[in-house]
Order: C-alpha cells, then sequence, then structure tokens
C-alpha cells in the first residue's frame, strides 16, 4: 500500500492554498537523565503550545525505526521522498550548497581537512576545526589538474570541503577514504563498477599529492591531509514542483540546506542577514509569491551536537518567539517538525522518532497543547514515516483530489 | 522505505555494548471475560513494572495485522527476519530441535500419531497425546527404506515426530495429509512442482506403511495412523551474527526453539537443569562471552495452549521474580517481549499484538511504570512490525552507522 510519487502526482489538484514547513534540524532530543525532559519539553514555548492544541501532532520517522539519518536523507523524507529510493552523496549536497557548477558527467565529493601522525594515523578528522580563511587558502592549493581531470577543490567551512571532478569517464561507483574514527589510516579508494576505476586512480593520486601539497605549505598547520567521502554523480531526483503542483521556495542560511532545496528544485530565496528572524523576514517577503514555503533552523542540530542542552533549549524558545509572525500570514497548513533528532544527551544525530504538529483548519485537533516528544507521542499522526509528511499536508491544503481507481 | 537486511548489515559498527532479548513464549493474553484483564495485566510484576518505567513500550506484531503466526515464523520475526519472506518448514524445524543431520539435498517433515476410524477418519489428532516411550517405540518401528530414500523417524516428543527423507531427487514442493482437524480424512500428498513428485510419491507409501505397520502392533493403542505436514528442505538464511556482527547466543530449553536459534547461527548454550532460574543462570555463566543473548521461557505459551489463565499469570510472576538477576549484569539494551500472543481464552496462538518493552540508556522512556498490553498501546514504540525490533535494539546498543545515501 506503497503512496509512492507518481501514485501522489496524479491526484494533484490546483489550489490557492498555502503550505509552510519549518524545519528545525535535530528538533528531536532526549533528557540528561532518567525521567528527566526533552530539550523540547523543557524549552517555554507558549506559541508552539498553542499552535499544537489546535493541530495534529506525531513522532516522525525519518527512514525507518533505528535508523540515524545524515541531513541528506532526512531533508529528501520530509519533501517526500523516500530515503533510500532516493539518494544524494554528500559530496553533491556540499558542491550544490557551495552553488559550484555541478554537470550531469561531473562527480563531487566530500573532503575534510584531517591530521595524519608520522606513522600516517588519523589523529583529528577535523584537523582542530580549521579557521576558514586557512582553509580557503590551502584549498586554492589542492585545486589542480590530473590527467584529463579538473579537480576544483572549494572550502565549505573549516575543514569541510567540496571536491569537484571535471573530464570523461568519470564513474562514481568508488569507496571512501575516511576510515570514520580517529587512531585509524586513511582507506585506499577502490572501485566498486568497471566504470569507476579511473575515479578511484585520479582520487587516490589527488589525496597523495594533497599530503604532499599540505606538508611543504608554510603553516605546516595541524592539516596535513585529505580525506574523502561521499562521492557521486548529481542525482536524477524527480522535481518537487513538478509531482505536487506547489510553487516552492526555500529560505534557509546555511549552504548545504540551500543545496537540497535546490537539487528537488525548490526556488532559494535571498536572505538578508542570518539570524532567525530574517529569516521568518524573507518569509513575509515572498510571501505572496508560492504556494510552499521551506524555512530551515540550523542551530538547534549545532547544538545537540555540541551537547549543550541548555543552547538548544534556548534556540528552540528563541524560534517560538516568532511563531505570531508566522501566523500573521495565515498560511493554510504549518507543518513544523525536524529532519532527525539530535539529542545532546548523544552530541550527535540519532534514530530517535522527531516530534511533528501538523496544523490546517482541515486536521482532526488532538487537542493536546503542549508540543514536544511526549505530547507528540500521543498524537493522532502516531509514529509516522516522514515521507507521508507531504501527502497529508497537500490533503490538509485541499490539493489532493479523491483516488477511485 | 522498507528496511532490509542488507541496507541495515552496511550500517553495522562494531560497539562492546551486550543485548538481552527475553522471549516468553505466548506472551500476549487476553481477559477471561468482557474489560477484566489479561494474563500479563493481571500478574503481580514489581520488577517488569519498574523497568517499563524506564523503557520504551510498543506492542509488536509478528507477521502483519490479523495473523497468526507458529513459532517458527514468530521467531524468524523476533530475529530481524521478515517471517513471509524467509521462511522454514515445520519439519525443518523439528528436526533442527533434535539435532538430527540434514544436508542440503535432504527434505524434513513433521510428523502426528493419530486415531483414525475403521472409514479412515481421524478422531485425534494427537493420538491422545501418547507417551514418549511408547512414541519412541514406534518411531523406530516406523523407521525404513523406500526405493532409494531414507526415512528417519524420531520422536520429538509425545505424538510429534520429526521425518527426515534422504535420497536423490527429493524436491519439497508438496502438499501435507494432515487434514488439520478431527472428523476428516488424512490427504493424499500432492506435489506442487515437477521436481517433487518422487517427494510426495513416497511419503504416500510412507503413511501407507506407516498405518500397516501401526495396526499390526502389539499394543494397538491410540497411534494407528502418521499425519505429514510441513515439508521442506533446509532454509538459505542470512546468519544473524554476521548480518548484525553481534556474537550472539541461545538460551532455551525447549528443542524447537533451540533449533530455531541454530537454524539463524547463534551459539546454543547448555542449560543446567530446565527451570527458568537455570535459564537465568546460563545467562549470569556466559555472560562475558556473548553481545547478544536470547532467553526463550516456553511455559507461558503451554499455559495459554491449556486454557490455564492461572497458571500462565504464575508463570509471569515466577520470571518477574528473576528479572533483578537480569539488571545485575546491567545489559545496554533489554528487549522483553514474546514471539506471538496465546490467550487462555482462546487455547491458541492468536493474532493479538505482543507486549514489548526496549530498555536502555538512550531510549527515550514513556514513564508508563506498568507492563501489560494496555500499558504498552501507549507506549512510544507503537503498533511496530517485530522484524523491527532488532533494529531499534541495535541503535540503542550504539550499533548502527548513520545512514548518509
Amino acid at each position: 500500500m506503497d503512496v509512492d510519487l507518481d501514485f501522489l502526482h496524479e491526484l494533484i489538484m490546483p489550489a490557492l492554498t498555502k503550505i509552510v514547513m519549518i524545519i528545525m534540524d535535530g528538533l528531536g532530543g532526549l533528557s540528561m537523565e532518567p525521567g528527566g525532559k526533552t530539550e523540547l519539553e523543557t524549552a517555554f514555548t507558549p506559541n508552539l503550545d498553542a499552535l499544537a492544541g489546535l493541530s495534529s501532532l506525531g513522532m516522525s520517522l525519518p527512514a525507518g525505526p533505528g535508523i540515524t539519518v545524515e541531513s541528506g536523507p532526512g531533508h529528501l523524507a520530509i519533501f517526500g521522498y523516500d530515503p533510500i529510493q532516493y539518494r544524494i552523496g554528500r559530496g553533491v549536497l556540499e558542491a550544490v550548497g557551495l552553488d559550484l557548477d555541478l554537470g550531469p558527467n561531473d562527480v563531487a565529493a566530500r573532503g575534510n581537512y584531517c591530521t595524519v601522525d608520522a606513522a600516517g594515523v588519523v589523529t583529528d578528522r577535523r584537523a582542530g576545526r580549521i579557521a576558514n580563511d586557512i582553509s580557503r587558502e590551502l584549498s586554492k592549493l589542492l585545486t589542480t589538474k590530473i590527467e584529463d581531470v579538473e579537480f576544483q577543490v572549494e572550502t565549505v567551512k573549516e575543514h569541510r570541503l567540496a571536491i569537484v571532478l571535471r573530464g570523461p569517464g568519470l564513474g562514481s561507483a568508488v569507496t571512501s577514504s575516511d576510515p570514520q574514527k580517529n587512531g585509524l589510516s586513511p582507506l585506499e579508494i577502490h572501485a566498486l563498477q568497471p566504470d569507476a576505476e579511473k575515479t578511484a586512480r585520479l582520487l587516490n593520486q589527488f589525496v597523495e599529492r594533497s599530503g604532499q601539497v599540505l606538508a611543504e605549505y608554510p603553516l605546516k598547520g595541524p592539516a596535513n591531509m585529505v580525506l574523502v567521502r561521499g562521492i557521486d554523480h548529481y542525482p536524477d531526483l524527480p522535481m518537487f514542483p513538478q509531482i505536487f503542483g506547489l510553487r516552492a521556495a526555500a529560505i534557509a542560511v546555511y549552504p548545504t540546506y540551500r543545496g537540497i532545496a535546490r537539487l528537488v528544485g525548490m526556488q532559494v530565496l535571498p536572505v538578508d542577514g542570518g539570524s532567525f528572524a530574517d529569516e521568518f523576514s524573507a518569509l513575509e517577503k515572498y510571501w505572496n509569491d508560492f504556494d510552499f514555503f521551506y524555512l530551515h533552523i540550523k542551530n538547534t542540530d549545532l547544538a545537540g551536537e555540541d551537547g549543550d542542552f541548555n543552547r538548544k533549549v534556548g534556540i528552540i524558545e528563541e524560534v517560538d518567539g516568532l511563531i505570531p509572525r508566522l501566523l500573521a500570514l495565515a498560511p493554510d497548513v504549518i507543518i513544523f517538525s525536524g529532519d532527525h533528532s539530535t539529542p545532546a544527551a548523544l552530541k550527535g544525530h540519532s534514530w530517535h522518532p522527531v516530534p511533528t504538529l501538523m496544523y490546517g483548519k482541515y486536521v482532526r485537533a488532538d487537542g493536546i497543547a503542549e508540543f514536544g516528544e511526549r505530547a507528540c507521542g500521543r498524537g493522532s499522526l502516531g509514529i509516522l514515516q516522514a515521507k507521508h509528511i507531504m501527502p497529508i499536508a497537500l490533503a490538509n491544503a485541499l490539493r489532493l483530489a479523491k483516488y477511485s481507481s
């Protein structure tokens, strides 16, 4: 009984309704001690609580029970795509986030500046999170051409790199060089399919050359090697605006999320400034021009990754304070959720279901005036697959025709 | 968005955490009168209730809504296998449970001694549950060779038999001779595929010969015919320890469950004695040698099958008393559930979801300090497929890497 994108597309009807999807990255959390409250439960959120009272609540699973997701699959799921069927390599996400030109035959990789010791063992996978300006300077040195393939290296932020390979005959089915843990040596890259042998060979040469270049660099800083992973071509995804019949806009400050939105065909709006309030200002400014808005708040995830429970609570409270501006626009449907959980207690993404709120004139409201993990766990949306959020939102926006077989 | 075994396997990370899965066979129940309590709700279970308060609760469906399962599919599901995709014939379960040698070309069947009347109608499918010693004596008489195929007949317990066919050209796609009800005649066995015609023909001859041998047996007891069903080859299952990266041990007293555990590659531990406490002693004894323990309690199912509500309550209470010994070992993750429901009110297996508890440091505890059907029905695991219990347990044991596509 899988409701796939083709099936949904056949039911799409035009309408004048507007849908807003607010995604707080890593929203779901955990308590720091047994029996305690999560970050969201701790936060004072009078506006979200009042909205919850008029909404259906539930807990969403990004990619299935027990599965922890990266941002890519987490976002594909909330945009309505099956995150296991549709895949995007991390390299593509980084490259698209930076607005790098990525043609259909090009290959993109995610890079990390790292530190290796004399024996070649990785001692810091993030090279001490080196400063942006040094990272950018190094990236220029690493940009090169090997045989007939150009290697464009660009700093995303600190140690994070996007690497684009442009040239003929580049398959993307190759392994990663990243051992994923400190204390291990970088791995040799191998082709997983015959058409990717050239990619593997040249990436190994690129990594070797990078080590030599960085060793010679005058700073001799902590960054003395590059790890590459998430190697992929530009994905062949169905476009969100076409599938769902929505003029769709994305409001996001961080490059990766602007990139994901662009990959699925959303128009990425300029945000004047970097605060949450600035994102809400963009929503107001472009309100008349689109049917669907995706608004992304990154900082909850960063606070969770840092294990900073109180900072995450504060960010949630700050966003709660902006909810009246959202309501003043009178959207027909509001989705408030996250792309995954990032509990401060785990200092990383986790598998825990994500609190999800669906507001609209025609939702069957649960009458639970509280937005939190346990409250959403009692909600009428139940435990739902994140990819089912879009169909429910479309239905509530009266944008889905009756299925008559 | 099906999370299959290959997908899970790719995410497996090594860890030092330990998972214990306690399965009370047929745990789920029903009340004996409208509005009453189930066996589990009636039982005084202070230890399980306290553990429930620190756990996520839910109700698991072994093979889907409305589907009642035998032990085989019920166990495959809790071990993480889709019980509809992966199948094991009952004959194989019985043969493996007895540790019989079963090669890749051999075929195994489950047999029942039964009683037929002069007209050939089955009057008792279990031949009055004949005594074990008589059953074993009869089984020796039925062991034979027909054409080039050996028929090894072994008593499992009372009327229950394992029959292994060894010889060339034996397909296993054949129908059963068991009419499944008293008052009907045994059925002729038919091949469902051309390569199973020899198997069908020889099994029919075996059944006919068995009737003749039993009629001549001096006791002329109630066992005067054999019914055969569950005919199958040894299954080609992915191995549990390899898929999940777990050194896995099984603690079970009953042969069938030791057999199922062995079929999926678990190491079956010796249990010194047959009591529940003896099973917990085995858990303590081998604690340091494994990452995963499956501990099986049979008697709840037997009491349910007998329609003995109070006996089932007592068995649950006895196991509750052993929980402190489990907690003293400080497992990282505890799963407490059943392979299916066996309500005393139905005197048999049933389709009702099974109360399920998941304890661990990183579970989002529901704060429901009660372990019972209705309490679990309010839990945050919701109604979950039993095959999803393993991925959630692995996540909580920090044994699953992030999915990054």
